[in-house]
Formats: structure tokens, C-alpha cells, sequence
């Protein structure tokens, strides 16, 4: 029913995105969406380029007067760097006559697959859209979708568990069906969006000590959906169990290694008698009706939404752009290549803006 | 391009899928398929079930004189016992005028769920299409997709790692890169398809002492393709990467909780520089060409494919069917219900015989 | 939302189809389907095969006690005429050691195009699916989908308007909008599924003067839908219009080669003020609120559904198969193949007993 | 494998497509796009806005010196009249706060439907969308499909056959076999895009006729694609056969009410022995392999390219919005409303400049 295709290069004029499929009559709010792009672009360990961009969408099509229409919603993010690479990223055929080419093709990125499997021989033209700047568009499809399942009650929230080893200790997680506005509000507050102000502390600390080792971190984040009503996908055919369709969003993220629904891993090692959910019936007349005891499952049962919360982790991976490199290789001739620094030395992942989002790349 | 449906309840007259968009002229070897049914229907603690049935298949469509001819290939999967189920899931109006309906729903299945979502007041008519059963028809695609494949020197294996909390220590898993046809006999000739043993034998009395309490075990398997040459999938648009649709696959195994790619959730807590693989190239005459020196990212980097072994981990949910079974509930009455015992006793999951199969329930 | 594929050979064992996305708790009637069927096969100037094969429906999964469950229907048509050809039709490996190949190329058939792009030198390989008895299995999808439109008061008919250059005179053809009941009586009495009793006449009379010279007749003939609701399909994006969608759904046909929505090309040379339909509201307490005065546009307004009723007509190519053939040629040596007579010869196409059904090949 | 997305109002800043699928490494000429488009804004009869409107593509993603990337390509029309819109439209919640609704709604216009489908009481937000200026966004990524084509050495052209009834005598339309350069280049030069100096003479004086009467017309067009291999498309699969696809995309385009493949109606009236293409085979060394006499099935048997020039015929109906308007209705009351005179009076479809391109509304 709902569809849509990002597109921009990193360092191109801007990102698009085109949203198909959304009720008319919604009301849309832009500044929202504006604040999941600030949330992305926040947290800790920034680099250079996340204070350079202050990504907002401009809304081309789809909504007028605050509301959308029923058409198409096309929404642009301008690159504010793009001044400084519109040469180097021109389109013109005959622009490219002095270019340097990138032939550099490093560990942990896409560089050497997407050099091959689309035959350029300038690797650039491979990081410019393999870089996890596409995800800001994501981030700006997610806020759109969260402002439609506001409309049916349903909100989605996502806090840092772990980042670089550092993180809640096992069994004392925070109880997704526990948190509330408070807990959401601290976890906004958190540079590291986790709720814990003292692990906050700690997290910082572990990417300070990476830092001065010039490496990197990756960590694990939670996504929480509430008040999602019973009968979301299908056990009908394999391609409509809701649990497959948030594996494949989650892992579409592109440092995304690893995602869990419900007790996830944790769950393989249990007897069965700890691990299903007993439900129970509520027939008071202000009564939730179907509901219960437990949520190991995660929400979800049969492929299906069972009422509970719909939680979700997801392990990410560390930055591959090190401080101090990895060895590298050149594309074009297959020899090894001396690396003393890159560009940029971002490092840290800060997780999820958004259902979706990642930090630039 | 490849397209397939299955169908077919659990105690309906059998199970069919129909393929579309295998390539005309493919060898197809129906014995290769019914040999990955009968390691699916394999393994140790087969309930009653699994001995009745000795899946078969039988080609109603697609393939000539032993090769496919480009049109949609139909697989029927004939269910032995249906002839002690021809009255209770007939498609005859009048049939059901002495049915006596299900109404319990049980805790960790389908049966809540898909009660309200398809507003079914005879539970029957939800188990019957949730039920693990239809994983069959999933092994019988998986069995015609490896011998496409094949053809492209590409093998998928499947290996038990973890059943109830006993499993490899941490470290000492097998090397994906290093498993090679005596590894995989190994595999094949163990009654949990763990290429150890002794491991075996251990999870076997995993298995015992939870049947002994009338419970049951989950646990984790692993999924390993060869042979991939570099450049599946893309990061061009999110639903092209092959992480996002190996998790989407792996994520709609019914009691599927969990998938990493590579190093996963393991990779989330290690600095950057022990984490990505630095690639090299082979320029000898016989020489492999691009390569890696290890494979954390399991085979994926920038969602397409580098051509390193592609490697996913599966944490499975431990079976809901106890033998000391979970208080259930009624649909219609939304009352508990008093549960003594499951008509079936099935203890333990035995993972992935094919691609994505799973034990029946 | 809803998807099906169909397969199964002209000589295999069966046709089979699987219907997905068929609500759960709707009426299943499998007689209705099998008298849609025998539509299919009826009409003047069946050939052979028509008389041996009695086509019926085995439903195979997704309905249990005459309704709907939710999941995968499978709809089995047993080839009648498969005794003769289980040789060579043979799935086995080993079958075709003995056969002998068909390498002749007809015009007006798949077979030259399907040899090629299949890269088949055994031409039956091709006719085998591309054969029109594929529509029967089209039929039975058109069944279902018919049963859950009826939930709806939603109808579909179709009726002849012309064959072999004999039809309703310019001006003087049926009113969709006048067709009742007893139109609809006439048209399934007629041999040719003609509503005018001495057109019938005249069009068997042109088809056994074509039989005469050993020639073949096409035909075009007319789709209805009445009911059909204000707003299916969307101007929103292309794709989703219901002309788009519709237009697609019957060229698919194997014999189409022309489709028209409402007035068609007659539309095409007329003035803009004779086109459009004008509408108006009817506020009584009965009233039918929105209506058009006219319907030249076919129910279809800005690819949208507008409440009138939904006509479209099919232009169908005559039947390839004549009775003095025309020449063919040699797939493997590309010369010319002198054909003195085709093995059938039938001589008439006798359109849609059903939403897209056609004879067989 | 190729998707995309067009979005943008009639009136809003910008028309968008996002067009994902095609190769890395494709020349891209933005100029050869301008062109098309502003093909597309000629021919005889333009009401105001074309001569406003000089539509030209800015590409903001997915290509770089002059080629693809790989990535997704982002092509944007500018409106250039949205300095005069942009209250009117504009997305801010709090700019509609002295708008002025339509609530007329008029024959032939998605205007009714779309109000009733999309719950919209004024109608502007309905016919900036459904308006045909969307075509220009399709013309866009039609030229960058015949990029992609002319690869392969496909071209594709259309002219136009008949305009308000005036076209070319049955049995001297132009043979598309014989359609050379010189061909098309008359067809470009013609202000009715008609390859018929004369004729192109006769339809503009039936333009102005209608015009003297307030008065419009439809029309016919032909797309012929040549230099097709054999092997697109396939009967596999119903929804596979170029047949299908070609009328899909064809019955998409706002106006169209008609589609034929080949001789199309034509065919239904004539004789088997007359109709079907008798094939042959070109041995001699320079020899073009596989070739048919003549050339009815319109480039396609069994739903798949034969190698023949693909052609195909579409009949759009005359423009809705009249000089001398018909009568209208009011969406929120119900009632009729006294029209004079519509804003525009745009008198002609000129068809088809691009693969789908339809004039403004």
C-alpha cells in the first residue's frame, strides 16, 4: 500500500525522497520531522561534517495547508556542503576533465563491492550513495509514518543499550512495557539517548578512550512500538509475518549486523515454560480486553501483532573510518595502499533518530 | 524475477508451492528435494508426527524428461495423515455440522493472534495454516533454488550451534570459512546436525532433562553459502540490500527470534580496527583475485554480497507445545482454561533442514 | 493486496493455482466455480479436446466447511486427457529417450518466440504452457475473486459482440447500463454467448463458412461490472490507475490484441461536448446520491471508479490453428516445413466464460 | 528491476521522479530530455500555460561527468508559473486561512471521483494531482528509458493518425515496417506531429472548427518501438506478457480509452489465414536470422518480442475542459452550477511526445 524511493548522494545538492500510499487528510507537521533530523544529527562524538548540515526537509509536493492530499509526498533535504563539491560531484558530462579519482577502496565500507558490481574505477562514485548520510531521508520517511500511526495511537521510541562493550548489565535492562513519558523525555535528554544519566557517563568515556586509540565503537539500540492493536501481518505467507518485515527494515540500515525481536538470543537458551507469553482476558467494562502477562515475544505471535509493545534491538557495528586507518587497496591496480590518515575521524555510532536513521558517512 | 507461493494447512490433503522465474533447461533432480525432506523431518525427539510422515514430493508442473522448461514449476507435498482428517478439515459446506470446535488459545502460537485478526472462533482454522508445517513447502522452494545455484558453484549448509543453552563455547565455534565436505558429513550424520560429537550427545541429554520436566528447548543454527561471487544485492535503494532480505527470509521462520550476519552482536561491542576485513588482491595466474584476510561482515559490506562465505545465525524460540502445558484461555468466553496436557509432546527444535525449515507442529 | 500465480501444462497431470490474500470467513461455493468452467467450454465450435475434459475444481487449501480461513487457497483442474500423454509429459529424467521432438514453428503462436528466448529445441517444451488452456485456470481465479466481489454486490458478465466480422450493427449495440437479469439469461442460452438469438444464428453461420475454407474466425466481446463502489484505483500514482489495471488484466490474454474502457476509440473522433458525462446528485431519501446521465467513459474517471457501471470490450486475434494451415517453419534448420494439416481444428474462439477465460490450445 | 515514482502537483514548486534500476556507466544527456520535453509542449493548439511553461529537467541525484552511477536518479521539472501558486498551494498549515475552494466539480475531470474517494471538499486538491501535467514527470523518465534503449539500438517514436475524426484513410496509414529517418523527421515537423503534410493541414483546421464551436477533440496516436530483440516478455506468468505490460503503461495515461497491439480491432474481423505472420529464416551471412512477412501481431506472439517493430495504438477522447463548459455539479451541495466558461480553453490533445506524454490540464 505505501511505498517509497530515496535518492542523493552524500555530497550531491541534496537527498529526495518520494512517499507514496498516504491517506489524504492527515495532518502533517513539518517541524516534527525537522526534529528527527536534529535528533539524528546529534549525540555524542560528532564529526566535523554533522555540525556543517542542519538538515530540514522542504516539502515539494503532496501537502497543502498543513495537510496532506493524497498524492505523492516529495521531500528534499538540501546538502549544505554542496557548495564546496559541485564540482566535483557535477553532473556535466564534460566536468569531470580534472578529477581526481578516489581508487581507495577501505575495510568495513562498501568501496570494493560497489566498485565491482557497478564496474567504476572511481570509487567515489560508489561512497557518494552507499554513505549513510541516505539514511536522513530515511529518517524523514520515518517521521512522516510516525505521524500516521499517531493518528491510530501508536508511537515509536528507541534508546541506547550498549555502545563499544559499555551498557545496562544483563537483567537490568529497562522494561520496555515500563516506559513511560519520563523515561522517553531522559533518554532525549541523554547525549548518548539512553536513559541511564550514569551510563550516559560511561559510554562517553569508552568513545573518548577509543578516540585517543584512534579506533571506533559500534553498540546496540531498542526500538519500542506502543499501542499497536492486535492483527498486524500474517502468518498467511512468509512474506507477510511482521516479524520478517522488521527484520528486513532493521537490517536494511546499512552497519546494521544483527536484530532481535522480543528476548531475541536470549530466548534459544530458556526452557519453554519461561519463555511463552500467557494471555489473559480483561472483560471489565473500561477493561484492555485481550493482554498479557509477559512480553518475551516481543509483540509479536504467529507473524502477528498480539497488543503488547513491539520491541526490537539491533546490533550495529563499528564506524569503519578510522583514526588510524585500516590498510586499504587500490582498485584499479590490487596493490596494497600505504594509509596513514583518513579525512574524517568520526567515532561513534549514536543510534536511531528516527525508526531508521545512522549518523553521516 | 523469482516468485513463489506455498500453501496448505497442516492436516489439509497436502501441501503445494508453485515456483515462477527458474530458467528454462535446469537439470532438476527430484531425489536431491525429497532428501532435504527427510532431513527436515530428521534429527532427535521427533514427536508422533514426524514419523507418520515421510514427505515426498511429487512435480505437478514446470519440468520435462528430468529439466525445467521455464514455466512455473508446481510442487505437491501429499499429507499422509489427511486421511484421519478428511471429515474434520473438509472444504464441504455441510461437513462441519458436528465439528467440534477449538477455542483454547495457547500461549506462544498462533492461536490469539490470528483468532481475532481473522475473526475465527474455531481455533482450528489457525493452527492448522500457522502450524511449522508449512516450512515443508519452504524446504521443497529452498531445494530447487540450491539446485539453481548449484549451477553457479553456490552451496548453502545449515549447522546446529546452541540447543537449550548447551552449545560451542564461546570461541570455539566452527570456522565457517574452514567447514569443508568432511565437516558438513559430520553435520549430516549427527542426530542434532552438529558437525561435534560429543556436543551432540550433550545436547541430546540437553533435550531429555527438559522432556523428563515436561518442557522444551530453543536454540541457535547457522546458515553458510559458498561460493557467492561479489556483487548481490546494492545499497542503492534499502530494499535491494541482501542483509535486509536475508533478514527478512530468516526472520519469517515461524519461531525465528532473532538473526545475526557475521560477527552480529558480537561485532557491537569490539573496537573498529578488530572488526573490518581488509581485503586483498590475488594476481596470480591461478589466483582467487579480491579477497578478504577475515570475514566479520559475513560475506556483506555495503549490502552486497564480497565474496566471502555469506554466514547468518538464527536464534529459534523453544517449541510452545509442553508437555506440561502453559494455562491457555477460551476465545469465546475469554475465560482461563485448565490445561493438563498438549495432545503432542514434541520436545525440541532441530533447526534448518534446507534453507529455512522447520520441524511440523 | 491480493496475488496469485497459476500454472500447470496443456498435457501435464493438472493445473494448479494459488490465490493468496482472500479474506477469512467468505463464502466458498465450488459449483459456481465449476459451472464458470463449463462456460469456458461451452459455446459453438468446440474442438475435440473440449468434449474429453469436464473441468472441475479440487480445492486443495484455504476453505474448510464451505468458507474462507485466511490462508493460500489451491485450486487443482485435473488434466482428463493426462493418461495420454504421461509419457510424454514425463517429469522423470529418464522418460524422453524415446521422444520425438516437435521442431515445427506456427505463425500466430508462441512458438518460434518461445523457442528462443527458452532456448528449447523441443517445441512442445513451449506450446505446453503458452497453450490458452492456461485461462482455465484464470477462470477459477475469476471464480473466487467473483464470490468475494458478490460480498460487495459487485457482478461481472461478459457477452459477444461480434465474431468474424458479424455483430451488432453501429449504434445498435446492447446498453451495459440496460442489461438485466434477462439479458444476462440470454446471453448464457445463446451458443455464442450472444444476447440477440438471430445474431447467434448469423455468427454460427460465418463460423461454419469459415470451417468450410478451412479458415478461423476472431471475435470481440464485452466485460461488465455493475456495483462497483465510487473510488477504486487512484489518480496518484500511474500505476494504480484502474484503467492501467484493467487494460493490463485483459491484454494478458493470449488471443487480445486490443482493448477499449467505455466508448473506446469511438471516442477518439467525437466532440468534446458528445463525451462527457455529465452528473448530478440524487438527494432523495432513496436517492442513489451521485450519478452520471451518460456513461461514455466507461464507469473510469480519472482512474477512478465513479459508480457507473464498468465496460470494457476485447478485441480477440483469430485462432492460430487452422484447418489448412499456414506455412510453418524448422526451429532447428530455420526452412520452411511443408504442413498439409494441423493434428486439431478448431475454428472459433468463443470469448470469457468468465473474467478472462478462453478456449484451449 | 527499474522503479520509479513521479510526484508534484500542477501547481506546486516542482514536478519529482525518482527513477531506480538503471546501470551504472550509461551515457546520460539531459539535453536529449529537454528536448523531449519540450516536444511534448508543442504542437498546434496550446492554450496559455504551455507558452508559460519551457519545462526542462535539473538532475539531482545518480549521475555524475555525464554518466549513471548506479544509484537512483532525481529529476526535477521547475513550474515556473509557482511564483503565482504559491499561496495557493502552499504546505504551510496556516496559509489557507483565506483560500477560496473549488467545489465545482466537471464532467470528464477526475473531480468527482477524487473528491468522493479522497473525502476532499475542495477540489483543487484533487485536480492539482489528477491534472495530465503529471505526464510531464513520466516524459522525463520515458527519456531516460530510451537512454537506456538506444544501448541496445531500440528506438522508439510516435505520430500522430487521427485528430476529431480527421486522419488517415482506412488502409493508408503509414507502414511502421517502413517508418525511416525521413519518416520521422516529417513527424517532428509537423505541428500535429503527423508524418502527412496535407493531413497535418486538415486536422488544424478541424482544431479551429471545434474551437469556432468552443468546442475540443480527441484523437489516435501510434508508438512504434523498432530494433527489439526477440525474448522480452514471456507467457509464463499472465502478468509477464509484454502484451499486459504494454497495455498497462499505455491505459495509464490520463485520457486514454483505447489500446491496440498490431492490427488490434482490426484483426477481430478478419480471417485467420489473413492475420497471422508467417516466419522465416535467413540463413546468408550477413543475414538477419529470424524474420515474418508481414507484420499483424504488432511485434509480439505469445506474449513475447518476435523481433518485429512493436506497435501499438492508443485513442484518447477529447479534452474535458470546453470553451462553452458542460454542465458542472457542486461536491458539497449537490446542486447544478451555471458555468460560462472554464479558465482555459485549451482545444487539442497533440499526443504522445515521449512514450507517454499527454499535454497539460
Amino acid at each position: 500500500m505505501l511505498r517509497f524511493l530515496t535518492a542523493g548522494e552524500s555530497h550531491g545538492p541534496c537527498l529526495t525522497v518520494i512517499i507514496e500510499g498516504i491517506p489524504a487528510g492527515m495532518p502533517f507537521d513539518a517541524e516534527a520531522i525537522n526534529e528527527r533530523l536534529r535528533r539524528r544529527q546529534g549525540g555524542y562524538g560528532r564529526g566535523g561534517r554533522m555540525k556543517i548540515e542542519r538538515d530540514q526537509i522542504e516539502v515539494l509536493s503532496g501537502v497543502r495547508y498543513g495537510h496532506t492530499m493524497g498524492g505523492p509526498i516529495t521531500l528534499r533535504i538540501e546538502n549544505r556542503d554542496w557548495v564546496n563539491w559541485q564540482e566535483r560531484m557535477s553532473a556535466a558530462p564534460d566536468a569531470g576533465e580534472n578529477s581526481e579519482p578516489v581508487t581507495r577502496v577501505r575495510p568495513g565500507h562498501a568501496d570494493l563491492t560497489g566498485a565491482l558490481k557497478y564496474a567504476r574505477d572511481d570509487v567515489r562514485e560508489v561512497i557518494e550513495r552507499a554513505s549513510s548520510r541516505e539514511t536522513a531521508a530515511r529518517v524523514a520517511v520515518g517521521g512522516v509514518c510516525q505521524q500516521l500511526l499517531a493518528q491510530y495511537g501508536i508511537a515509536i521510541h528507541s534508546h541506547t543499550l550498549m555502545v563499544g562493550g559499555v551498557g545496562y548489565a544483563a537483567g537490568a535492562e529497562p522494561d520496555p512495557a515500563a516506559a513511560d513519558d519520563a523515561f522517553w523525555a531522559r533518554v532525549a535528554a541523554s547525549e548518548m539517548y539512553c536513559a541511564d544519566e550514569a551510563l550516559t557517563q560511561t559510554m562517553i568515556a569508552r568513545i573518548l578512550e577509543g578516540k585517543r586509540n584512534g579506533d571506533t565503537c559500534g553498540g546496540v539500540f531498542e526500538v519500542v512500538a506502543t499501542g499497536v492493536p492486535i492483527g498486524l501481518g500474517s502468518y498467511s505467507q512468509l512474506d507477510r509475518r511482521l516479524s520478517a518485515r522488521i527484520g528486513q527494515a532493521l537490517l536494511s540500515i546499512p552497519s546494521a549486523k544483527g536484530v532481535e525481536i522480543g528476548g531475541g538470543f536470549g530466548l534459544a537458551a530458556l526452557p519453554g515454560s519461561q519463555v511463552h507469553d500467557v494471555s489473559r482476558y480483561d472483560a471489565t467494562p473500561e477493561g484492555r480486553g485481550w493482554y498479557h502477562l509477559t512480553n518475551h515475544a516481543g509483540g509479536i505471535e504467529g507473524g502477528i501483532s498480539n497488543g503488547e509493545p513491539i520491541v526490537a534491538r539491533v546490533a550495529v557495528k563499528p564506524i569503519p573510518s578510522l583514526a588510524h586507518p585500516l590498510p586499504a587497496a587500490d582498485v584499479r591496480s590490487g596493490e596494497n595502499v600505504d594509509v596513514t590518515r583518513y579525512e574524517r575521524s568520526d567515532v561513534c555510532v549514536v543510534p536511531a533518530a528516527g525508526v531508521v536513521g545512522q549518523r553521516d558517512g
